[in-house]
C-alpha cells in the first residue's frame, strides 16, 4: 500500500528538481548554480536532492533526457490537430523554427557552451543530444510527411532543424519574433517547392 | 620621427589583446578569465592592458568589431577569385556555412550565453551583433550575385545565415564536417532553384 505512492513522490521530486535545474542554469549559467541552489528553488531538502542527484552533470543528464522527450511530445501532439495538405507544411515549419526559442533553449545553450570547454560535461552531453536530435529528426520527417528516400529530403530536414537552432541563437539577447515569422514563410514555400515530389501524405 | 611607431606599436598591443581575449574566453569562459590573465596571454603588462581596455567589455566590444570585420574581409578575399555562375553558388554557400565553425565562434557564444543573463555584457553585445549581422547579409548577398528586391530573396539570405550559426552550434562539441558537406550541397542547389530567377550576375 505504501509502495505506490512513495514512488509517486520520488518521480515528483525528480521532476521538480530536473525542472528547478534548468530554471537555475538559465538564470546563472552553469558556474552559478550547485546542487544546493537547486535543491532551495525546487522546495526539496539538499540531502533528498543529493540523493536522486548526486553532481550536476547527472541533472543535466536527466534534464536533457525528460525535456527533449516532453518537447517532441508537445510537437507530436501539436501536430496531430493540423489539417493535411499545403497549410500544414506553412504550420509544422513554424512549430519546428520556433523549437528553440523558449527558456529551456537558453538553458542549454548554457551547458553547450560550458561544455565547449569541460571535457566532463562534454561526455555526458555529446551522446544525450545526438540521440534528441535523432528523435527531432524522426518527428519532423513523420510530421511533414515527407519520404527520406528522395533525394536530398534528409538533408532538408536536417537543414530545418539546424535553421531552427541558428534561429533560437538569434532570439537569445533580443525577441526575434517579426523577423522569423518571414523566414517561416519563406522556408515553408521552399520546402514544398523542393519536396513537393517526394511527400507522401 | 617617434609618433610613427608608437602609434603602430599601439596598435599591435590592441590587437595581441584582443586575440588573447577572444582565445581565453573560448577556452575558460567568461567567467574563467581577467583582463590581467588575457595581459598575461598577450605577453603585455597589466597596465597597458587595462590603459587600453579598463573593462573585460570593452575588450569584448572591440573584439567583436575586428574579428567580424577581418571575417567578412576574407570572405570577400576569398570570393574574389570564385567564378561566375552555377559552381560560384556552392562554393560561397560552402563560405557562408562554415563561417561559424572555427574558435572566434566558440568565444562569442561564451559570450552570448553569459550576455542572455547579463545585462551589461548584453547591452554591448546586442549593437555590435546587430551591425556585425548586417554587414554579414550585406556581404553575402554581394557574393551570391542576387537581387534582394525579388520575391522571398531576402529571407532566403537571412536563412541562410541563420542556418550557418545553427550549422556553428552543430559544430560546438563534435566534428560536424561531414555532415555539414552535404547540407552546404543540398542548400545550394536549393538557393539555385529559388533564387534562379533573380540572380543578377
Amino acid at each position: 500500500m505504501l509502495r505506490e505512492p512513495q514512488q509517486e513522490r520520488s518521480r515528483t521530486t525528480r521532476r521538480r528538481l530536473i525542472e528547478a535545474a534548468m530554471e537555475c542554469f538559465g538564470e546563472r549559467g552553469w558556474h552559478g548554480v550547485t546542487v544546493a541552489l537547486i535543491a532551495e528553488r525546487a522546495g526539496v531538502s539538499r540531502g533528498a536532492a543529493q540523493h536522486h542527484f548526486p553532481t550536476r552533470e547527472a541533472l543535466v543528464a536527466a534534464a536533457v533526457d525528460l525535456l527533449g522527450e516532453a518537447q517532441l511530445d508537445e510537437l507530436r501532439t501539436r501536430a496531430a490537430g493540423l489539417p493535411a495538405g499545403s497549410p500544414r507544411i506553412e504550420r509544422v515549419v513554424e512549430m519546428v523554427l520556433n523549437l528553440y526559442t523558449g527558456p529551456m533553449f537558453r538553458a542549454a545553450l548554457q551547458l553547450w557552451a560550458v561544455a565547449s570547454t569541460d571535457e566532463q560535461l562534454r561526455a555526458v552531453l555529446v551522446p544525450l543530444e545526438a540521440r534528441v536530435g535523432r528523435e527531432a529528426h524522426r518527428v519532423t520527417v513523420e510530421l511533414l510527411g515527407v519520404d527520406e528516400a528522395g533525394a536530398g529530403v534528409r538533408e532538408l530536414v536536417q537543414a530545418t532543424l539546424d535553421l531552427a537552432r541558428g534561429l533560437g541563437l538569434a532570439n537569445l539577447l533580443t525577441d526575434d519574433t517579426r523577423r522569423r515569422r518571414q523566414i517561416v514563410r519563406e522556408w515553408a514555400a521552399t520546402l514544398e517547392a523542393r519536396l513537393g515530389e517526394t511527400r507522401v501524405s
